[in-house]
């Protein structure tokens, strides 16, 4: 069976078509690697790709396309409303079959260090590639952004994973690491009352004492006039969806405030929702990988 | 992509072994075909491969397990307690990705097709592929069996679809058809009395009136002294299993039993339990086929 890995890199570039096409044409080029979608947004001056491919060719599509934004990237000239470090700001690998996320953090090492040989862009490993636990958060080691990273890499903790102490003078610094995959859910409240989003956001995620691999924040929909729990699922083998909701929908109560329904953004994989299928139904035994007819007809 | 197709061939062989390991090798030999399974019951006399590959290869595949079951398995000599008609007794095609049942239905034509024309045995289209109304159900096709068979082609209304009125001499009659993938799901009541489980199988199966799509019967469970509802799920799209679940548990209520648990037996489509979580997380617009991930991984 073909061990098949994601990947989304993200660049800094969100306005400039020639560059994106320039990307796309970049991911398409490698064999054994299928770019799945790909946006851009202008305000952010930033483009997102997701790729999958087998566990060779996908390291290959990723050296190729942060060569490309590093020829073709200038951060010094970059504005946009996203934080960034990097003309490849990130660069996640996930594992989607048949392969462990600790294969995962191997071949982010692989590919880190030849982007650092070949291209001279200091590399900071992040999530579970970390090398010291604060270097996990993405948030942490992009602080202070492509600015403020000439002086970063001087201090004591920021000597990057691969390279030296000196940015690369146009691509910046880039981050690159393996994580889960991430189930973007959202769960939408019969309230217009945000504060009330808020609360149950602050309570459910990590990082108020809630699910640790839950973020969470309270937004409202506009349109709908409706307030919406918005939450990344950061491991779903860890935390599924069904305890998120049945933990929203029993909060709420106290508010007398009702789930009215939910929302699942973007790409999840099959299993996220096959849990929380096996939770409702209470299957006894269910084995995924061998009762899934899916999961034989892969690669 | 490629279009797959699942075909589930039952022969009538469960005992020599040396005919089953010629079945298997048959399967194995066809390129573009997987075996994902096979299992042979002695006292049946009876053994179901379960196979998938593209539309074309799957045809082959089909075709060339009938030639061997006719070559080597002979009617006039068999016994067993499975109702059987044909040396390849039925073989249904059924879509599992890219292809629509009415796609599996010329499939199962052309393979009908072939094996009169160069084996020489008529055949009864079936299920989706049925010819009129009652040839729709197996069981009533099958009537008579392999003994009867010759009398019953006479019959005005018996007519094969393919071939002559007139059976193979030892290969019999056999069934081609396509029909949608089946789910065996069954739901385990607290309880020890089986005329509750049969009350409540006869009235969520649709020939009691309860659910078209669904075939039930009730059974106990002896080695854990309870009773179950034992189901075949035969149109996940038009029946999904969370309903039968719902109303078996407040069908139950009635008689102050509760639903402990299910099972999923063998295969099932992610399709099938994907419907399940949406239906219990309130999903509002959720395509499956374009955000499961590994729906863009396939061929």
């Amino acid at each position: 069976m073909a061990k098949i890995v994601e990947c989304i890199p993200n660049f800094s570039e969100g306005q400039n078509q020639a560059v994106i096409d320039g990307l796309v044409a970049t991911a398409k080029s490698i064999p054994g690697v299928t770019l799945l979608d790909y946006s851009s947004d202008a305000s952010h001056n930033r483009s997102v790709f997701t790729l999958v491919g087998d566990d060779q060719s996908i390291q290959e599509a990723a050296f190729q396309l942060v060569k490309y934004a590093s020829e073709n990237i200038d951060m010094t000239k970059h504005h946009g409303e996203h934080p960034r470090m990097g003309a490849t700001d990130v660069c996640p690998f996930v594992p989607i079959k048949d392969i462990t996320t600790q294969e995962c953090v191997e071949i982010s090492k692989q590919v880190a260090e030849r982007i650092n040989r070949e291209l001279g862009i200091p590399i900071f490993l992040y999530e579970d590639s970390a090398t010291r636990p604060e270097r996990q958060n993405l948030a942490k080691v992009r602080k202070g952004q492509f600015e403020g990273m000439p002086e970063k890499l001087l201090e004591e903790d920021w000597a990057p994973d691969y390279g030296d102490r000196k940015i690369h003078p146009t691509a910046g610094v880039t981050a690159v690491g393996a994580r889960m995959p991430l189930v973007a859910f959202n769960v939408n409240l019969d309230t217009d009352n945000i504060d009330i989003a808020h609360k149950i956001a602050k309570i459910i995620r990590g990082s108020g004492g809630g699910y640790k691999y839950c973020k969470a924040i309270g937004v409202m929909l506009e349109d709908r006039h409706i307030a919406q729990v918005s939450m990344n699922m950061v491991n779903f083998e860890k935390c599924s969806l069904y305890r998120t909701f049945e933990t929203i929908k029993f909060e709420a109560r106290r508010y007398g405030v009702n789930v009215i329904g939910s929302e699942v953004i973007g790409l999840a994989p099959a299993k996220a929702l096959i849990d929380v299928a096996e939770y409702y139904l209470q299957v006894e035994d269910f084995d995924y990988h061998k009762q899934i007819l899916e999961n034989h007809l892969l690669g």
